[in-house]
């Protein structure tokens, strides 16, 4: 059947998507969510329909996507007819059914997901499937692979690159930003590509952003790592896995990750990673809430580096409380540098030197921690640092004093005098958002006090930092109601927890960031 | 954040969906699929983001919906900030992590369901996660209820309301254009809904509406029932459980179905029904494969029937081949019309008088088989059905030779003699389809032949009609790729079944109608 093009203008999203009246979708004999092959002279596509119940007959709306795959122009004649449905849904079909898919079958269903032939249902369906069942160690090998094979890769020529890796969910975590240096700094590549936000305060990508650009194209990347040995970069636009883009988005608003190790091991493969370390901070705040899942997690990520020719450790670290004081982009790049210049927090120097050591036994290196610790009291790590910020475009002379958070803030104060007995991740995070990060770099949290401190009654247990007086009292009284840091006696003196005050709306966060 | 609106003038498949461009969204700190307030004067809504690479700054693209809910214009200014997610949303994570879920609990998604607070893809991760975790009872009959309330209800102002419903698969059962003229003609009333064929060759709709119109509204259906005690017409725009043709929309690319039970019984529910026959065909070439499986879904059906107040009966038939010879809107409904005359094929006249009969029985006469019989024979089910023709806008003088089919036609033969082994039904359906059934209504296939009929080679097995000789020959094509009707001698005196000459296409077909 012919249609005459009308351009919609718009993006569906990355989705392959057409438009058509029910009328002559009726006559076409399909319906929403069928296939339509459509041809422009010589070119072709095959588009998902969606019906509208009032549009001109004869017209097929056409989204940007597939105007741009055609060349189309508005009022180009196009022939449009019923297509197959993709092989591979019919193996989203039998994932639901409970059936365990072949490689071959599962790297079908990454191709179909990056070619945009399946549609985001179809993918919400099979991620979901996922998640109920569960994946096998075969399964999550030929995703990991699938998602490689469909993406791009980076090639250092050979001989061992380091990487590392944190599953995230603690606020205030720039351990990153101390160990690339630190590896670098003794003699080895780490090519580390990282994200930014998406529900958090700050990713290392948006740390490191404050220090010199991140949006490094793949070739720079290679050029940045053979001059300094290490780069810290935003991965997002790098195209290292496409297909968990296009997971993540229907993760996403569910709040599931069945993908998580696939995901992550994936974009190791597709950087050339040999040695990884892998960060699992457990905690009641943390992803991971028992030690108990973290090594059933870390035996998972061993195995499957080493079916993907990585070899991977795991190391499960604290995650009740964040790492160091600052959170939020400007706030954890200053502290960051003050480690790496011999002034940082204890916490955060213990991760950084321990993830580091870690790695440096690995290439076979003796006594790790102690030659991380070394390089960073040396300066070396520093001086390394400086080295990676200009070769990324930024400027190598910044010190943390020209890190300079927002203008405006209040602090929290602590209501009676005792000892901090927790702190909440999650709310912390939430005020942060509020506050503004990560869009506002300067926006954030200083703690001033850390578990098991003493505070007395009227001090500050933290300080807020936002761009406008309205952000900053938004935060500040989130920070009132929620209560994210308590004070008390020792465990077991006093029994109240907190008053109940009339009913509060319920918040749900979920944080889905690699 | 202020927004300045662009009317996108394209409906979102009746979804509440808005646009901003990528860096609008990451100063607001919502991602896709995030829920924005959108405030427009006085008034306000919930939307979903999708966000484009390209879109002017500060531009809000507005989908159809949202325009028509909040009455917005090109250039309009529009406040917007982020939503909470709909709660409903955290009961469908539940689900997925495989909890049951309260009758409140599911009462919330199905609101959330109609009312587009939950988007496509998080529809699609619950009916998957039902699909695999199977319905409870409980939670069939709160599904049920749920789909009642957010749908309209017809009111026939007490006593007995008859149905008559059937899971379909299999072709050419027009049984019910003869089951509800009998019940109407010994004088109950049965205001029988049904659909239009999605991907099966005709749906009752379809089929009636070569004699009448089907789209009556509900206050006409009530004046046509109370007049002539019956009616056939279409459900889908009746708005009877909106959320069923909203979960349809996910199921159907999925070819999974497990709301199969609350979404017929929600409805029967919806018009009144007191007395419900269900039929179930089963047979390898139906929906239902097994007696066992037959037994165990009209165990469901009775128990969920109990427990929305509506008595159920369920009669398992024969559906190894199709109904009649007739598929195809204008071929079926003269057939139906000719077994009203007396002169209807045996197995359709058994399984209607069978079906009556049940529901006869039901309300308390006994003989139901015969006296549906004898009302059928004795011509006042033909006389009723006139009355019900005429009463729904149509023709009541119409005979059997005024339908006439497509004037091409070609028939499929005999390749050699013997007996009928086998008629596959979803290659039946395929060809008819391809034939152009169900939007050319005179196009379909009669058979000449069914289980168990001797033919000699070269005579007609079926006769193909198609409205335009190209989809003749497609028809006739598929038919002779796929033989539909086997023709063989006695069960094995001959081993061979077909010879498979080269690489075709897999083809797969699922039909998902109700």
């Amino acid at each position: 059947m012919r249609f005459s093009v009308r351009l919609l203008e718009i993006e569906a999203g990355g989705n392959l998507i057409v438009v058509m009246g029910s009328r002559d979708a009726e006559r076409l004999g399909v319906v929403s969510s069928d296939r339509l092959r459509i041809e422009a002279e010589d070119r072709e596509a095959v588009a998902i329909l969606n019906i509208a119940e009032e549009f001109p007959s004869g017209v097929l709306g056409v989204y940007r996507e597939v105007a741009e795959r055609l060349s189309l122009s508005d009022g180009d004649v196009v022939e449009v007819e019923p297509a197959e449905r993709p092989e591979s849904l019919s193996y989203v079909r039998r994932k639901i059914m409970g059936e365990k898919l072949s490689p071959g079958e599962i790297e079908q269903i990454v191709e179909d997901v990056v070619e945009r032939h399946l549609s985001d249902v179809e993918v919400a369906a099979f991620v979901t499937a996922l998640e109920i069942y569960g994946l096998s160690m075969e399964e999550a090998e030929a995703l990991s692979l699938a998602m490689v094979k469909t993406g791009r890769t980076l090639d250092f020529g050979g001989g061992p690159i380091l990487d590392k890796h944190s599953i995230g969910g603690v606020p205030g975590d720039k351990t990153t930003l101390i160990v690339v240096p630190i590896i670098a700094a003794a003699g080895y590549r780490i090519p580390k590509t990282s994200s930014r936000a998406i529900t958090s305060p700050a990713g290392t990508a948006d740390r490191m952003e404050v220090l010199a650009p991140v949006a490094l194209k793949a070739d720079e990347i290679v050029e940045v790592v053979n001059k300094v040995g290490g780069c810290i970069v935003w991965g997002g636009a790098l195209d290292l896995a496409p297909a968990d883009d296009l997971f993540i988005r229907v993760e996403y608003p569910l709040a599931i990750d069945p993908l998580l190790l696939p995901s992550i091991m994936s974009k190791k493969r597709a950087v050339g990673s040999t040695h990884v370390v892998v960060d699992i901070p457990t905690g009641r705040g943390a992803k991971v809430k028992t030690i108990g899942q973290a090594h059933a997690l870390a035996m998972d990520f061993i195995e499957l580096g080493g079916r993907l020719g990585i070899e991977v450790e795991c190391a499960i670290t604290e995650g009740e409380q964040p790492i160091g004081y600052a959170i939020g982009p400007i706030l954890e790049a200053r502290e960051a540098l003050e480690a790496l210049g011999g002034r940082g927090p204890e916490d955060l120097v213990d991760k950084a030197t321990t993830l580091a050591g870690i790695l440096l036994e690995m290439v076979g290196e003796t006594n790790g921690k102690e030659m991380a610790l070394e390089l960073l009291r040396s300066g070396r790590a520093l001086e390394k640092m400086r080295e990676i910020i200009e070769a990324q475009g930024g400027d190598p002379e910044v010190e943390p004093e020209d890190l300079e958070p927002s203008r405006r803030w209040a602090d929290l104060e602590a209501e009676e005098e005792g000892r901090v007995l927790w702190i909440n991740n999650h709310h912390i995070a939430e005020i942060a958002r509020i506050a503004g990060t990560p869009s506002d770099k300067g926006a954030g949290i200083m703690l001033r006090v850390k578990l098991g401190d003493h505070v007395k009654r009227g001090e500050p247990l933290m300080r807020i930092y936002a761009e406008s007086s309205k952000r900053l009292e938004e935060a500040l009284e989130l920070a009132e109601e929620l209560q994210p840091i308590g004070v008390g006696g020792r465990r077991g003196e006093r029994m109240l927890i907190a008053k109940v005050k009339g009913l509060k709306p319920h918040r749900r966060r979920f944080i889905l960031e690699r």
